[in-house]
């Protein structure tokens, strides 16, 4: 029997939220603001990609999804705080996410940046505390946390957010928009499926495996990004359809074209279907996902 | 013979220096603009305080400078990512910090952001990278990362800003200014000697006597701050003095005054003197800085 996807992501989209929900302070503890802060963008009902494909990773190669928890909170922590930073008034200058206000609207600029500031550190206590460690080797967290923090830093995520905006109003070729978006998106969903797949005790060779994986889904998730802000519903989306060429954001579709576009996602999802190849049925959602990421509709 | 501090600050400082030299991407690296923004404020010659607490509480419990020094890096990148984000616009509006002009007034509020998260980020890559792990135990370097991390968060740093920031222009009292500067400052510097003790093979009671050290030496550090903006001299701290007055914050002499200030610093440090009892003559430079960060000039 095939996984049903949408209910392995709303299944396993609850376990994290509920995680996440214990792991950060409560609204009441000071100072409140700033948990009101990050609670609100954190638990904005978000897709969940990230600690979802981390979970289905260290699943696909036996673990339990419990072992991946920690991690998978971690990196719902970093995607939020880069998006509540990406939002700012000095930077996209955006007024909805996920349909709602973003975090500077509501709690100010001051707030939103120091926000953002916590949850990436919380991002580290969290996959350090003790209590979550859960008997893995101290040596596998460590090579997690640093695989997360390589995607995340100026040669990840970061450095993609700053030759996005350097970028803006630019004529750019191909190579230059793959490199952005392998970074700005791309690095952090790999850095997701093997961070899983570490949690979960893969070997060397699942991980290269799982990493290929990861690397083709990131990619087309992203040009997938790139066609839903032509062609997607603005109610399904959360945001504003069209945003991308207001802001003359160089897209896929921008520069190969709309067809060709959706023939490169095709072809990554089948590439991230073959990397799985030598896995059993155990990486059944990762397949789901990979189909997902592409037809999604939001 | 005593130690001498300024000629163990220096030695440590350039010590630490030529580590972050080696751990950032140089400015030649893509992206550029990102690369040139971190190491702006990183290298801005600042005193480096907590990597040097962090390397002398390592060689207090026996451990080699090399021991604590990925920990010492991680420390001066954290900290200096809260100083980028506090100057910003939202939020203290300062232009000018170690004597020259702020982050965003060189390259712009958006890249000064995205440094920040960078350097925060960045600094998780460090203390887990392999190459730097020096046959630390693993278990031992998570454990540095929990209390860095925590320091740093919503019960911490960040924390202790958006307390700072909401008090502003408000008459508050004696234990609500010290909950707001243990957390600011404390913390961090507080996890720069538990760090160090760590790192350097310290036993459960070493780390809890270089805790209770780490908590005077934090306070008192804050005490003298506030002496510094009223009495000090702008050319030596590098920034405008008198500037709480100006933005009405409250400050130790505000509240208790400049006599019950001075003591009060003084008897952090005899506090910071005690805890250190039980330690050879190894731990002179920690007795060493616990007078200087009282007695300083900047």
């Amino acid at each position: 029997m095939k996984t049903n996807i949408k209910y392995y992501l709303k299944e396993k989209g609850r376990l994290v939220e509920e995680a996440l929900d214990r792991y950060i302070p409560k609204e009441s503890e000071m100072p409140s603001t700033l948990h009101k802060a990050m609670r609100y963008s954190l638990m904005a009902g978000g897709k969940k990609l990230r600690p979802v494909l981390c979970i289905a990773s260290c699943e696909a190669v036996g673990g339990q999804a419990d072992d991946a928890l920690a991690a998978a909170c971690a990196l719902e922590m970093i995607h939020t705080y880069s998006l509540i930073h990406d939002d700012l008034p000095a930077m996209d200058n955006d007024d909805f996410r996920r349909g709602k206000p973003t975090n500077h609207k509501v709690f100010g600029e001051a707030v939103a940046v120091l926000a953002g500031d916590a949850l990436l550190t919380d991002a580290f206590r969290v996959m350090t505390a003790r209590s979550l460690r859960r008997g893995i080797s101290a040596d596998v967290i460590l090579d997690a946390i640093h695989d997360i923090s390589v995607a995340a830093g100026s040669l990840g995520m970061v450095g993609g957010q700053v030759v996005d905006m350097e970028s803006e109003g630019m004529e750019i070729d191909l190579p230059t928009l793959e490199y952005l978006h392998t970074n700005k998106t791309g690095e952090l969903i790999l850095a997701s499926v093997k961070a899983g797949a570490r949690m979960g005790g893969g070997n060397e060779a699942q991980i290269k495996a799982l990493a290929r994986y990861g690397e083709c889904i990131g990619l087309a998730f992203q040009i997938a990004d790139d066609i839903l802000d032509i062609e997607g519903n603005q109610e399904e989306i959360g945001k504003d359809v069209g945003s991308d060429a207001k802001k003359k954001k160089a897209t896929y579709p921008s520069i190969i074209g709309m067809a060709a576009s959706k023939e490169r996602a095709g072809e990554l999802m089948e590439m991230a279907l073959d990397a799985l190849y030598s896995f059993d049925k155990k990486a059944d959602p990762l397949r789901e996902i990979a189909k997902y990421v592409v037809e999604r509709r939001s």
